[in-house]
């Protein structure tokens, strides 16, 4: 299942989208996807009431998409975890996973505008994989249960100002909090779609050109590695957002090739996550 | 006033403590104290029924303190404020304020057991003045601006594992993200208490030793200046919590000083704002 927030900023309903094409409406089903609902056994709610025919289908013409989730508790970021990535920064292969965070009000909708913000003379892109948490993870026992905490997954943005991230700040969160800096959507699909995280392709292109191609197969960490190292350091809850890393192709290592501006547009694809596009405009 | 949040995990009712020692309900007048209660004039339709003395009198006998914010959007921190803090750990003086951020699931009631990580050897103590924002803040024009944000301050002890923060990710998040790590209150003391947060002491013992004493108005960056400078990076929301940094005294400073271990007991003091007194245990 593919599920869905539609509408405006903050009055966003809930739906879901199956694979005949047709967008059902969850409303009267949950207040909205979070959290609680995820928490609550509600991607089993809404198969079980797919399965009955008891949905009413949503007509979707000129709703805008939001992000898939709502008010997630946190978002946590994996730097640093493609070779080519890692390489092209000219950052050494870490040995643990680098985990750092963005402020959780940066995710805005897949297709929503992106703010360069004052200031800025390198606000970057990197498409992610994201894991969305289904169930708390609290020490897990192995990479193995990553999968028993996993809701599904979805294409992520990670916008860096590189700036603000490595140059003001010893600590990266400064450039990876600014306003609408994190797209997410348009789908959470559920993990029973992507059987395999490890073998999804990634894209980005800007103003038409592409410049990331990669696969989640060159994850130096693989999802169920991270989901099973961050729970021995903090306890992941349901709603939260996992940024599982970029592979190269970003602004920061391709010298010459110019970091975003106003009208720019991005466009971000993953294999079954469907696709984003946005344009950028300065805050 | 002092907002307060009173009750078990998860089920505290707001209420508010008065200068003449009894505590109002507030429970009817909103929900909870969160940031949509601060952002739709809370503080001041609280101020305005104790006037009019419409509030009934809590009893509060065996009623458990929470964090007197309910679910932070984001808990943003700065980094080696205080210049004798940063000279004990053998960091330079910041050029700017050094930003990191603590996953907001981390914030628990003032005298709540704090867990010491699984496989932790340095878990470290660091008492705070915290911020609590009270309307948001976007690209504020300068430090004047900030008092207007600011909905009032809290004790906040931003516990540290410095192995994880400083060993196992060149990102400070891992360990300062673990369960339990950030207890906040007793109180939301509203920002009209405090007429000038550069002057008031904060001091911590451990098992009844003073470790930190300090004061305020040693900050390298004052809090008007952080949330300006905050505001430049990122939008600050109503009940957003800022650490605004700790005096020198950690265990990280203090060589041969032992780092906290389950049974160890750690007080804690802000003028104005009460105290704290957290046991820790293994998780």
């Amino acid at each position: 299942m593919k599920l869905m927030r539609l509408g405006a900023p903050g009055a966003e309903r809930p739906a879901v989208l199956t694979d005949d094409g047709r967008t059902y409406d969850l409303t009267g089903r949950t207040g909205d996807i979070d959290g609680s609902f995820l928490a609550s056994n509600g991607v089993e709610r809404v198969a079980a009431a797919l399965q009955a025919g008891s949905l009413p289908v949503l007509d979707t013409t000129g709703l805008r998409i939001g992000a898939p989730v709502a008010r997630p508790g946190k978002v946590v970021c994996i730097g640093l975890n493609y070779r080519d990535h890692a390489e092209e920064t000219g950052a050494a292969i870490p040995p643990r996973p680098v985990v750092f965070m963005k402020d959780p009000g940066t995710v805005v909708g897949p297709n929503d505008t992106v703010l360069v913000p004052r200031g800025s003379e390198k606000t970057d892109w990197e498409v992610e994989l994201a894991v969305v948490i289904g169930r708390r993870a609290r020490y897990l026992d192995g990479p193995t249960d990553a999968a028993g905490v996993i809701a599904g997954f979805a294409i992520s943005n990670d916008v860096s100002e590189r700036a603000f991230q490595l140059e003001q700040s010893p600590q990266w969160d400064l450039g990876k909090s600014c306003e609408t800096f994190n797209p997410l959507g348009p789908w959470l699909v559920t993990a029973d779609e992507i059987p395999d995280p490890q073998a999804l392709g990634l894209r980005l292109n800007v103003n038409g050109v592409p410049r990331q191609d990669g696969t989640t197969k060159n994850m130096i960490f693989p999802v169920a590695h991270i989901i099973w190292y961050l729970s021995q350091y903090m306890v992941l809850e349901p709603g939260d957002v996992i940024n599982t890393g970029t592979p190269a192709g970003v602004a920061l290592g391709l010298p010459g090739t110019p970091y975003l501006r106003a009208g720019d547009t991005v466009e971000l694809g993953i294999d079954g996550l469907g696709s984003q596009r946005q344009t950028f405009q300065n805050a």
